[in-house]
């Protein structure tokens, strides 16, 4: 983060304050919010002496947990504290008390609830399961203040639970692998959010990423030899129980099925060969329907992997199938006929009900997204919504459950704001009580056209944090600007569990400028974010084999500066004006300024940043503009300044129409700023 | 890194480029430095229809490290390259003709040489083995530059081999454990230097890390869990091989042994019980070597390790046995009596003789610190000297090969510039031609008392690149200058193998800040460097179980800003003044000054910084009079400028007092500008 950016934080930090009494509150940063919290008076000190004591029923998976989050209380305060229990409970200074240990695997439903009690004396964390104390522990955690006496957690009683049941992230690892460390220090920072399912999304036309014993072909022909092997499966379930988190995979069919046909033309729906598609998009290759040997191969492949994964919901995608093969192949359009089978749809659905055999005969209970929610459909199966609060609404009406994905594709680069406003179960919602407990709750999804693991936990992390605390917290917890508050305290701390999502950004900005001169760079992408929505790849095409390495790589979403400099802009305008907005827009614009030569020189010299030519060109006209707007303003906010005269309206024009060639992409990014300066361009010109 | 300091290096290597030639020059950052290098006119365009082809005798492991190889150019140009080798040698972009695959598993001799041939058209890299090609691979990535036109190579005939044959790293995985990661990471970074030797230390008083199937209460009573399985450390001499890294296993005897007589309290030379030991230093536990169960124990051990390690040297440790336990234990004198051993060495001798036999018999051969050096040991004994140049030559002189560790030990936070400096064959050598040929090498030692996995790169790089030069580049290659100019290119392009020495430092101070304002601490680690050699603990005395999260693990060796603002200070007082020097000194009293608030306010309030209270106010009065020196500096510098006259001698002793008071460490840190400062004042007071 650039300098002058960490300087506004500090200043809108500090406006934030209005006295010593909400400077405490401000420094809580609790997220998930609780469902119920009251601070008390009184703190209760963490010093070398900090003990815990288990009482109740407790397992091994309880005791890591509570073991790593001592390391990470270590971390912080740099205190080396006693990694034995306590035996006086009386005595201890974090007291767990667990009724059960619970389901040793994660499953839906489980008793995430807990009780958390601090005074001056002790902090007693109690909880009807080990998982419930896990939820407990992170919120703990994030209570631990500092201050000149030393660190120290506020006295507070807090009882919790989660909203929604089923608050997840969705990982594609196969358009782009990624490895069995990335998968891992994501489920920490669930855990630290209280999330708790990872939606493994597993086969795709880009990548068949888990290891078959029955039919080896299907991930040594339809991998690049990137695949988990079921060892490495196994580690991470595990990985994830000892967090408290479901691991549902979800294998895709039956289109999104390229991989599978690579090694098995014979189930394709038109005759191959096939290869592994290497562009994002939606494909043909489908899975065909009416061929026994389709379901000769996934009866045994479902059976195997209902062995591998241990979770009671298996995903099977379901999605995208346009039906183009099944079209143009008069053997399936024959077999139709013959079955009654109207359309696609209902061919799709005569596929998904046989499927729906293989899955319920290993136990497991069958998930999909939208298209394979039908009129008819079973009651015992799932749906995913991509499509919306609507389409999921209408699930729930019919019986089935379901959960909420639109709204949260994190891929999109849209802003944490946006995700956060989505609620799986709005205040105005029409559904009945019943209804609405079918609504299960939510997943983030984190598809992965355009994600290396360098770059990935950016893509995640922090944004998902806001969407976990939607999940879990009351619905009434909205206000943003306190959310983003939280959600940069939530940021630092994941990087205690080794999350990339910051630390990277300055590693990619170096290796594009070849050296370690990125300040201009990063005063760029203060303010500069990826396109959003499905644009990336129309402004910008690459392919699954194209390095990530970009400007556009490097950026993130939530441009840090952005938000505040918007901000701060239309508080001057609305003269609802604190002191600090003036200072605050004088100092970006000088910062803005400062980069313009540097950034006019490396992406000239740099053939990495030469994309970024007109952007680096077009930031300078940019602050120029803004600069001498500004000036103008700030004139007419001084109550003692010479009545300043409107800019005429020829020159409000011409930088209008500046600003809108200014406000296009180029190299994939745009610069977030535009509007806040097409703003003040009007306010100081002749209406 | 500060901008400051950025802003500065970029002065710095503009003040170094005094023509468009050496523009091209400077840019060039072989590292370590080929043998024999002929730059030529002409330059290789890198587009994206870059190829590669492979001519003569291959294998798997060359196939892959060159995709590896092209996917970090990829990272560097964003150009998609074909991932199919070119049919059409002569057509090829880069040609890569190897004339046999050579050892599958890399041993010490192996012929690394390779010639690289670059002209408009064609790079030509030949080697004689696969692992010459790896080498000549790492020239090639390290010859990419870019500039308007677009990526190239330059013209340029290189035939290069290493001067010494065992180029290595010891990394002491016992002291602090590290994972499997941290090892793979480490093991990329010395392929990208050319090391070929992993020395990995697995048995210490504080640790037992190789899982033993033989006697598996070893690593499971003496490594906390913490230790590596089989299959993992096959595995990671698997990816050492494919990278022409060798592995040697280093299990330390008789004494560093704690960890061996947890479980086996039998074999020491006193009773137990024993307890993994959690301090640092020389402890007294040590085998006992005239109890027969001892060597039975080892002999079935070291034939299970030698049936683990491929490599055919075995590396018994041997040193600091000071011998106390065998002194305490009257069994034990009256065996050393019955025997006729007069001493201690003459003991561990005997030992010595025992184990090498069981080392001999698995067809190794056996290696040991100086310690284990005796005028009538075997002459097929390896050691390893940490005591200096004059005990290798000794070794040497009596028919023994050695390799220098001596003047390599990173972990003690010299400078890099020391390390480069020292020679394990120096010009003035008095060993004959036979004798020279038996110092095969030197290894740096990151000894891990103080490291962490987020912490350890930054303590091993960059600096063992510059042991790399040293062991691979010709003696003559000695400026350290230039050294360290592309240490810094060297340092930024190991991030592109994950590699985190750069990107840590700026989580471990957010975490230490509890936000992202952390400007201030850069400032001050950028001229604050850990106390050297072994007066951390005794300044800061932690255990092997604290947290290593304070100010003295973010900061590193070699402070840049102080390195830049040291040699700006000597050169104006010496006159020889370049213009920048005033300028750049002028900046960063600037920037320190800017810190102090910070640094006041940050250390009073957040508690893991209160440790470095006083350093933060020692830090503002250094800048204070180093900005009182420099304006008279300043001023006599000028040609037209008034006559000044003389601070006075009270001032001058005032002020050097400060400063002694200043430079003492604080919080284990030590500003190590205060020299510069104390010579500025010398300079303008009376003599």
């Amino acid at each position: 983060m650039s300098r002058l950016v960490l300087f506004i934080t500090i200043i809108f930090a500090a406006a934030l304050i209005a006295s010593a009494q909400d400077l405490v509150a401000a420094r809580r940063s609790l997220m998930p919010v609780p469902a119920g919290v009251v601070w008390k008076s009184g703190r209760l000190a963490v010093t070398k002496d900090f003990t815990v004591a288990l009482a109740g029923k407790t397992d091994e998976r309880l005791k890591a947990y509570v073991s790593r989050a001592m390391r990470r209380l270590e971390g912080r305060t740099l205190l080396e504290l006693s990694r034995d229990f306590a035996a006086d409970a009386g005595k201890a200074s974090l007291l767990i008390e667990t009724a059960s240990t619970g389901s040793a695997i994660p499953q839906l439903g489980d008793d995430e609830s807990y009780t958390l009690d601090i005074d001056d004396k002790q902090a007693r964390l109690k909880a009807p399961t080990t998982v419930g104390a896990m939820r407990g522990l992170e919120t703990f955690l994030q209570l631990l203040e500092g201050d000149r006496a030393g660190f120290y957690l506020p006295a507070v009683a807090i009882k919790d639970r989660p909203r929604f049941a089923w608050r997840g992230l969705l990982i594609d690892s196969a358009r782009h692998f990624q490895p069995v460390e990335v998968i891992k220090r994501n489920l920490d920072a669930l855990a630290a959010v209280k999330m708790n399912v990872l939606h493994w999304h597993l086969t795709e036309d880009q990548g068949f990423r888990v290891e078959s014993k029955k039919f080896p072909e299907l991930h040594t022909m339809g991998s690049d030899g990137l695949f988990y092997t079921q060892e490495q499966i196994r580690d991470i379930i595990r990985y994830a129980a000892d967090r408290g988190i479901r691991v549902m995979p979800e294998f895709d069919m039956p289109g999104h099925a390229t991989s599978w046909v690579v090694s098995h033309p014979e189930i394709a729906s038109l005759p191959g060969p096939y290869q592994i598609e290497r562009r994002p998009g939606i494909f043909d290759p489908t899975l065909d329907p009416t061929n026994e040997q389709t379901y000769k191969l996934l009866e045994v492949f479902f059976a195997e992997m209902a062995g591998l994964f241990p979770d009671k919901y298996m995903h099977i995608g379901g999605d995208e199938n346009e039906g183009k093969q099944w079209a143009a192949n008069p053997k399936i359009q024959a077999f139709m006929k013959e079955k009654g089978l109207k359309n696609q749809d209902a061919l799709q659905q005569y596929f998904n009900q046989r499927i729906l055999k293989f899955i319920q005969k290993n136990g497991k209970i069958m998930m999909g997204w939208d298209e394979i929610f039908q009129p008819d459909i079973p009651k015992n199966i799932v749906i995913q919504s991509w499509r919306g609060q609507e389409s999921l609404a209408k699930v729930s009406r019919q019986g089935n459950q379901g959960i909420l994905s639109n709204g949260y594709y994190i891929d999109l680069m849209n802003p944490a704001s946006e995700h956060y406003a989505v609620d799986p179960l709005p205040a105005n919602t029409t559904l009945s009580a019943e209804e609405q407990k079918r609504v299960l709750g939510g997943e983030a999804t984190m598809w992965a056209e355009w994600v290396s693991p360098e770059t990935i936990d950016s893509r995640i992390w922090p944004r998902t944090a806001a969407i976990a605390e939607r999940l879990w917290s009351p619905r009434e917890v909205t206000e943003v600007d306190d959310m983003y508050r939280r959600l940069d305290t939530v940021s630092t701390r994941l990087e205690e569990l080794g999350l990339t999502h910051r630390r990277n950004q300055a590693m990619l900005l170096r290796r594009l400028a070849g050296g370690t001169n990125i300040n201009a760079l990063e005063t760029l992408l203060s303010v500069a974010e990826p396109v959003k929505g499905y644009r990336r790849y129309q402004v910008r095409p690459q392919t699954m084999l194209s390095p990530l390495t970009g400007l556009i790589d490097a950026a993130q979403a939530d441009a840090p500066g952005a938000r505040i400099f918007n901000k701060a802009v239309d508080e001057l305008i609305a003269r609802r004006d604190v002191p600090q907005n003036a200072l605050l827009i004088e100092k970006m614009l000088g910062e803005w300024r400062a980069a313009g030569d540097d950034l006019k020189d490396q992406t000239e010299n740099s053939p990495a940043l030469a994309e970024a030519r007109q952007l680096a060109a077009d930031f300078t006209a940019l602050a120029r503009i803004a600069r001498a707007a500004f000036e103008d303003l700030k004139l007419r906010r001084l109550p003692t300044a010479a009545s300043s005269s409107d800019r005429p309206a020829g020159w409000r024009d011409a930088h209008l129409k500046a600003l809108d060639e200014i406000a296009k992409q180029k190299a994939g990014l745009e610069l977030v700023v535009v509007d806040a300066v097409r703003k003040m361009v009007v306010e100081v010109s002749e209406k």
